[in-house]
């Protein structure tokens, strides 16, 4: 298809979308879709999205990337410019429940995730028939106390031989080695089943019981260094009362962590979410 | 101040995006928040806000008027541009019931409404004196079925004599005419206490209780000719249930009511509704 | 196990709380939730249900039903004593959408829908696969014009000679015929894919789309003669704009029907939903 | 007025609301309204809220008081029986944001609080206009750091020769002291302008900001000795995204707060509210 993507960020000042845009119409690129946002407009830093139908674009694509670099460098920006096309290389991580995992998949056959689900990891053999019966490879790598520096590095070996972008951690109640996360900044999206900054950590529908609390929540954001500290990409909620056990918050928060997981990927893989600091731009 | 905003509609083609920055960039003008639409990337139509700062704006606001005269001329638009510092004229109709009064003048003086209200009008004196203690002109004009073609006509003329620009039906519960709606297309909002098209016409929470929905809703939507069938242009929903009268549906109506109306009007008055056959398109 | 449900439903009086928790005290019932509902204080119908534990239920349940019936007669109670560990036998009804089916059997599995699923009933063999992949029996019954008659006929064998209890319409997009529907009053739960009474019949998403609703809705109702006109079970709305098509107003439709459809199914098969006239008392 | 409404918590065990039916029968009350909850069903605790219409409830007070006392006793119930008619008298601590305030008044005048507003106590002049202007007392208490001890002990004052029994803390910013607590357990009610238990503590807005959510919450709770971790009555909260500036948050969330804050308030009033270790049980 003829459809290209752009993502730029640079220091905001006047005459870049003329610039960009400008750009475009000298190959014929029709805008299907525009987004732009300024932290600032004195002295703030200038991200931008735009989506387009240009003639020919996969057999130009080396000449529209050349030629937009001088473009881009008169503003100092990062830039990417995709083929919407393309599809990323998704790794799903999983441990025992199962209804995350379910509801991407879900939306996978129904063609409303553009990917292409690599494999599925998980430290346990629950799933494997499931994930199997969808044609999908399934890898088991258990993990210990002991074990787990070696079932990383399995687990690294296997996103790189298959050139996987992006890792979805689907309920795997596993934490990620440091080494882990910073190799891959921005491309590990976890679903936490609370209404962060609200029960980081363990065992938050427990807690969450014990406050009280009238909602429960779920987050989906981006996997950092520091636990349930990474960048939020997106939140829902469910009201809950007095009459509901800590099995009754499982049950419903279910819903909500797939959900939201669920959008927040969407966005992702449709390069929809920039990150800035610690927290996200989300163009939806 | 030196903020302006320019509003676009026209035949979709490549290229508009890039001849309007372009122009903005000859002016200095640094693009605050920029949205647009196709209604199809092919052969649809294209929509498009922009704010900016634009050094100079209000002194060179002719001479920028002229100038964009040429590539509006180009592209066949419809456009306006305007000075954002200039307050649209308001009028409130009200009848008895002061929730959705109470909650625009509570906006209003928090400065949350960019709008001079230049006059409250009523066919019952029962908000007089709140009113006019916020130093605002109420104007009584009774209707009854034979002196409403007369009480049209002295509205028309105090709207006229004010020069308002927009007129608000802030529950006010009075049909009105024909004449009076198509002499200011989407100009005037009305609030519609519930989800439309569901309930059109008259006692909407007394048939909602009928029917024994779940949830009630409100609408506010521009008036046209034809009752309750104007382009919609907010809508929300709360939940209710078998234990709730008709009394109480009409308590937690007014919260939605009130709410609701008062996003439609924060809307009309910064120009992020432009209407498009019997749709709005909102950029929020 | 030993946990009973009583319904009853009579004109309110002074005295019937009493009349039943003495009863239920006379047996050592312990009472696990109870709720009730007078639709007027003074001259109203009372509607109730209790969920009790009493020891050596199952043993004593025709001893209770005997002498329940003293009680209830006193009052001219309509009532039901049924046993909580009895599963309603249930038949769910799809064409080729598969959403609802799968949330459904998706929370069977989770033991979180408390019933026997018998069967599924489609007009298309779409879902066959799937459904005895699960391990349930699937008939296919093609329905034509001409064949609608004979069709029904045998769908209604099917249900009596598997004694069905519960018809599940899951998207399933045929009319029922009136006889088919009064041999099953409140027993058979539609899924309607708008915000009822808004769209009633055909097509609501591309009518939805086509006036420019803010928000979508689905709901579940009990199928009655009337077409989208039976008691109102249960209700949800998701938020849309301008930019959705009805594509993208399906899908995210999918969403709320199928999470509004499997808690109206909860809510049946735990008789926590009463029907008064044509509206619904749900004891949630 | 005849209604009454009784309270109990008790420890369960089977035929306790035969006892209290059959009691409230022997009155010839019509019960309006009852809810009950278990912690558990065979060794939890048990609360329940009836409101009744009894005749000649007020003149026969004293008389069914005393009877209750012996139902109660052999169950060794914690038990409040009164008369709805009676309304809390109830003051209300603000600083200098009006939103709460203008909120709860709102619904003051329009019956919807069933209490007696009998003063606003405030650490600044901003707000004496405005109450006054309602006739509603206005007490003007400055608090500096220096000051706090002897601030407390005029409010205090002021709270005893009023015998109020209900503070509403409408956004007061200033914390008070344990001695002020603990003298009216489950007494003051105070809005959160965070979901608790995520930003505890000053500032919540910029902190939410500085940490990215994409929703935004209010809670209202009871106030106890340790700042934030009162009972929570009531949360609810409202979706944001990355264009909200702190100002943008602020005013989003004023409108979360002051409904919360009122739902929480209303619930109070109709002693609806039961709290049990540091959770609360709402019957609404």
């Amino acid at each position: 298809q003829n459809r290209g993507r752009l993502l730029i960020s640079c220091n905001d000042k006047p005459g870049i979308v003329a610039k960009v845009s400008q750009w475009l119409f000298e190959y014929k690129a029709n805008i299907v879709e525009s987004n732009q946002y300024s932290t600032s407009h004195t002295d703030g830093l200038f991200f931008m999205r735009i989506e387009f139908e240009c003639p020919d674009f996969q057999k130009r694509y080396s000449e529209l990337k050349e030629s937009f670099h001088e473009v881009a460098s008169s503003f100092k920006m990062d830039w990417q410019l995709q083929s919407a096309s393309n599809r990323k290389k998704t790794a799903i991580f999983v441990s025992k429940e199962d209804h995350c995992l379910q509801e991407l998949l879900w939306n996978y056959e129904r063609g409303e995730l553009y990917t292409d689900i690599a494999m599925v990891v998980s430290n346990h053999e629950t799933m494997r028939e499931f994930v199997e019966s969808k044609g999908i490879p399934f890898h088991y790598i258990p993990v210990t106390k002991e074990t787990k520096p070696e079932a990383e590095k399995a687990q690294l070996e296997l996103l790189e031989s298959n050139e996987i972008d992006f890792v979805i951690l689907a309920r795997y109640m596993q934490i990620l080695s440091s080494d882990f996360v910073t190799r891959h900044p921005n491309r590990v999206m976890n679903i936490h089943h609370s209404f962060l900054p609200a029960f980081v950590g363990a065992k938050p529908y427990e807690r969450a019981y014990e406050r009280g609390v009238k909602l429960i929540g779920a987050t989906a954001h981006y996997v950092t260094d520091e636990l349930d500290q990474g960048p939020i990409v997106e939140q829902d909620i469910e009201r809950v009362d007095h009459r509901d056990s800590i099995e009754e918050l499982k049950r419903i928060g279910r819903s909500v962590e797939k959900s939201v997981l669920a959008r927040g990927v969407k966005w992702h893989l449709e390069d929809r979410i920039l990150v800035y600091g610690n927290k996200t731009i989300v163009f939806d």
